[in-house]
């Protein structure tokens, strides 16, 4: 069985509104010098397969065509 | 300037309706051999200092205070 973790951000200069919000939470809490806040996703899959390669390919296909809208995200797979 | 990714994930046994809805989509679309798939979230989180430790300790601050529901969830932090 493989592990993946597939994080899902932001593409750069796309407005986030979330992290911004949580970018004012952490100041209003008195965290000082916090800079830019983004906020992403992270999906943790179990694979039922020994093929990395395989495994791999399937990953990016799921990303491709469902965890990620590739227009405004980035993803990133990581197998473990 | 520190760039810090700081990772949510629920605990094992909490339930993931998320997860679920996401697991049961990637078997609509036809992908064989998925297993049990978890959704988390992540933060990309700049500070302006340079003081590793001092950077460390806030992050868990804020994961303790703001990010993270300690209570069903667990977090990581990785400063890059």
């Amino acid at each position: 069985m493989i592990k993946a973790r597939v994080t899902v951000t932001l593409k750069d200069g796309v407005l986030d509104p979330q992290g911004k919000a949580i970018e004012g939470a952490l100041r209003a809490l008195s965290f000082s010098g916090v800079g830019e806040v983004r906020q992403g996703k992270v999906f943790d899959i179990e694979l039922d397969t020994a093929d990395r390669a395989r495994a791999q390919a399937d990953l990016k296909d799921m990303c491709e065509r469902l965890l990620a809208n590739t227009v405004i995200e980035d993803y990133s797979i990581a197998i473990t």
